[in-house]
């Protein structure tokens, strides 16, 4: 199982790649500005884990991807010199689809949903002999997404900041979540945070094991996987304490809210987290001190402006 | 004049009011995100430096402004409980006549550029007794403003990263970059970033004074003051080291490059810096330690998405 170990060996690896994203301070809450990595989300720590970690044949690697995901690998596998094919589905943003073009990769646009993607990219991988990134189910993924935890933690201390007691993370297919929970490891209260309406995490919990779930969100092309992975899970039954759940309203809420008050463009699922504080979804007890995510901003301004 | 002692004094005084805005490390180059500010910009520092030392009538504050300080001003009374009276010109960018409106200000709107909806600022004043905040020429403002020099010193310490050899900052009518050079005294050098159809304090450093210039540049509503502040070229002749000049077309390449590379959404004047540095208007050296200041972000989302 992933664990603090190589988060700190992937930190090593992949720090002259990525960005190191700060900090801010709101009401007693810290907000760690994620968004501001490399195309647009906290994807490129795992794709450049993975890309430095293991062997790549020279037909290339091959992602399947709402979205960020495939923008991280494109990226990636430019800045290296690896050739890079990206499937996403028809439901992936504009916006996203554009920059996986322009970092150069090779894209593929096909399916309705992450999942149809996902067969399409197998079925490339099988035929092809192409590396998979997978976009959540992979240790390496696990151990770059959990970089995120080890400098949040790293750079509170060096600010002279209080520690966190609690942290907000939304959950897609849980690489990031299981990533930052591996880090912290019951040090910190971590909680999950899916749309009512893309619930895969919440569901597993209930469950006691991945299981599917129906998808319908507005945050559906970030966090909209149907299973956590079977890696990410094994970490998060340990150690995350429960799932928050947010409407698609208090979603939105929260893009508006981060635009008004900080002029921050965030998209849907990177909405999410601070979306669970400010609509109550987590009620934060006096005193408890929060950290509250921010993870993607591949948000189209047109449509904020509406 | 403004010196390091009323910039630590500002700094105690108004910190409990403002945010302290992070820094992100960008290829070498230390970015300071001010646009994270109340209001969208690094106005509400003078703005409750000001509140917070000076006597103020029943009657309230009054400010002319080409947006940003108005939203600033306005926002900082709303928060200390003080009626405040707002004018801008017609130019004023409507993201921050609605932001001025929010925050609950007496808006008035009129007169072409700055300097008119100062003249009837000044007039108000005359008339009602109102405390008047000038958006620049004020000891209190430049003291205000200093505070990012010094955040910006500590928390490249505290966070282990090297000192700044040079900073680049855009400048209007010359509040923000006294402040910093103030604050940084030569130990830094301080470089102005004014547009070349903006160019007040470049024209008052040949001038060896304060002259007017003609103001016509898309950063105007943020960049347009006709002529510097006197307390401001004080500071400004002994420590700013030049004013860097920089095209329209420069700044929107810098707005594009910044929504690209970092999903950040700057206004013009606020991505005035970064567009020195991009364009080569400010060419560093090698191995020269550049910081850009970020300043402010009160853009319309739907004008950069076309």
């Amino acid at each position: 199982m992933t664990g603090r170990d190589e988060i700190e060996a992937a930190q090593a690896r992949i720090a002259p790649h990525v960005r190191r994203t700060p900090l801010i301070e709101s009401a007693g809450v810290s907000l760690k500005l994620e968004f501001l990595q490399h195309t647009g989300s906290f994807k490129p720590r795992g794709a450049f884990n993975n890309l430095l970690t293991r062997a790549l044949p020279a037909v290339g690697v091959a992602a399947a991807s709402g979205g960020n995901h495939g923008a991280a690998v494109a990226y990636a596998a430019r800045r290296l010199g690896v050739p890079a094919r990206i499937f996403v589905p028809e439901i992936a943003a504009p916006v996203k689809i554009e920059k996986i073009r322009a970092y150069g990769a090779d894209l593929h646009i096909g399916g309705q949903t992450y999942v149809d993607a996902l067969a399409l990219c197998e079925a490339y991988i099988a035929a092809t002999g192409a590396l998979g990134l997978h976009a959540y189910d992979s240790e390496a993924t696990i151990a770059g997404q959990g970089t995120v935890g080890l400098e949040w933690e790293r750079d509170l201390e060096a600010l002279g900041a209080p520690k966190l007691d609690t942290v907000l993370v939304a959950v897609g297919g849980g690489g990031l979540v299981s990533g930052i929970a591996a880090w912290f490891a019951g040090r910190v209260k971590v909680v999950g945070v899916e749309p009512e309406g893309s619930r895969a995490l919440h569901a597993a919990l209930a469950a006691g094991e991945p299981v599917d779930v129906a998808v319908q969100s507005i945050a559906a092309d970030s966090l909209g996987a149907r299973r956590v992975g079977a890696l990410n899970f094994a970490i998060l039954r340990e150690f995350v304490d429960h799932v928050a759940l947010v409407s698609d309203e208090a979603i939105r809420a929260a893009q508006k809210a981060l635009w008004r008050d900080f002029n921050i463009l965030a998209e849907p699922g990177g909405a999410a987290a601070f979306g669970a504080l400010a609509s109550g979804a987590y009620a934060a007890r006096a005193g408890e001190r929060v950290g509250v995510l921010l993870c993607g901003a591949n948000a189209d301004p047109a449509a904020l402006a509406s």
